[in-house]
């Protein structure tokens, strides 16, 4: 195990939570290597979404004229030329179609079995296939969500800082990316080493916000 | 500071997101406390979202007789009635009403002037007020995606497991708990002590569903 990686498994739970904050401003010099992201994004996809269909996917933008180019697109917020990388978070429309290859990792892992798999299969992709589209889109947008959250801690767990976007315009992403129409824009996460802190903020107290058991 | 605090503190990032697993068999005979659930809660909420606006909400079931009445709502699937709790998440679409108190808190906590807080907050609130409906509840869906999944890590760092469920009827949860017209239901999670482990499940890889810098 290599120091980095006993470092990285010592940060404790607690405060990764605590000290996770939105950064605006990052450190230029600092590129974070292609295969951290990936490792990143791996770790961040353990997270659950409905029926395990995994519909998030992820643009990465790190090249410097690409990030020019995203620039305006994000109303000239600093950190997307800045960061290290900014990551589009995506909701694919049709991610439901890969359900098929998710149980095949699953059948070959030995966590079901091929007959479970099939029907699962069959019936799961019916039902997607049948969703009204703005039933789906809510499906994508909360599964964006949930992995969103993870890739945020992930990052922090390693020492970098991140920024959730959902200021910029979506139809100029779409077009300027070439981004198909399958896929839906859900936010975008801008990561990096912080050049200055983010500014702590305040919560609403939990009675503010919690009902117990009935309205 | 207690045996449980330390031992919480010490639990590492990365075992809370490798061991999370969707658990659908709870042990019937633990119950969580109220403060615990209050204390969970707070820690979720640390978790962004647009505009820190924070528009969850969460009506937490754990009275026997209401995961009854929940029961058929949520297809009877058994972890509503034998986990200590279900929560159902949701997005308050009136929760940028609340941007004055949450400024004014980071206002008290030395974190904004008080003229920034007040422009902040006139701004924002004219903004969010004139939102199309649908924009806003994307908003809702997204920010209760963050929220849920850094609940679902905060249960399992103190050792209690999670799932999340889109397997419930939203009419009928929202008719038989009273759910008022400004709150948009986002997901069931029960939460409790596993009684059997979680299925491990297969992801994609990351080649799958990443994209380097254009499409």
């Amino acid at each position: 195990m290599s120091l980095e990686t006993e470092a990285k498994q010592q940060v404790s739970f607690d405060s990764v939570i605590r000290e996770r904050r939105s950064v605006r401003h990052y450190d230029p010099s600092v590129s974070i290597s292609e295969q951290e992201l990936k490792d990143m994004i791996k770790e961040a996809t353990l997270a659950p979404s409905s029926n395990n269909i995994q519909p998030w996917r992820f643009l990465i933008i790190q090249d410097p004229e690409q990030k020019q180019r995203l620039l305006p697109i994000a109303f000239n917020q600093q950190q997307v030329v800045e960061a290290a990388a900014v990551i589009a978070v995506l909701g694919d429309k049709e991610g439901y179609k890969q359900l098929g290859k998710i149980c095949r990792l699953a059948v070959e892992a030995g966590y079901m079995t091929e007959e479970f798999a099939s029907q699962y299969t069959e019936r799961t992709v019916k039902t997607y296939g049948s969703l009204p589209e703005e039933r789906l889109e809510r499906i994508l947008l909360i599964d964006g969500g949930l992995v969103s959250m993870q890739f945020m801690l992930v990052a922090k767990a390693r020492g970098y800082d991140t920024v959730p976007m959902g200021g910029y315009d979506a139809q100029k992403l779409i077009a300027e990316f070439r981004i198909p129409s399958r896929y839906v824009p859900i936010m975008l996460i801008a990561v990096g080493k912080a050049a200055s802190p983010g500014r702590p903020t305040s919560r609403l107290p939990v009675e503010d916000i919690t009902f117990w058991n009935t309205f």
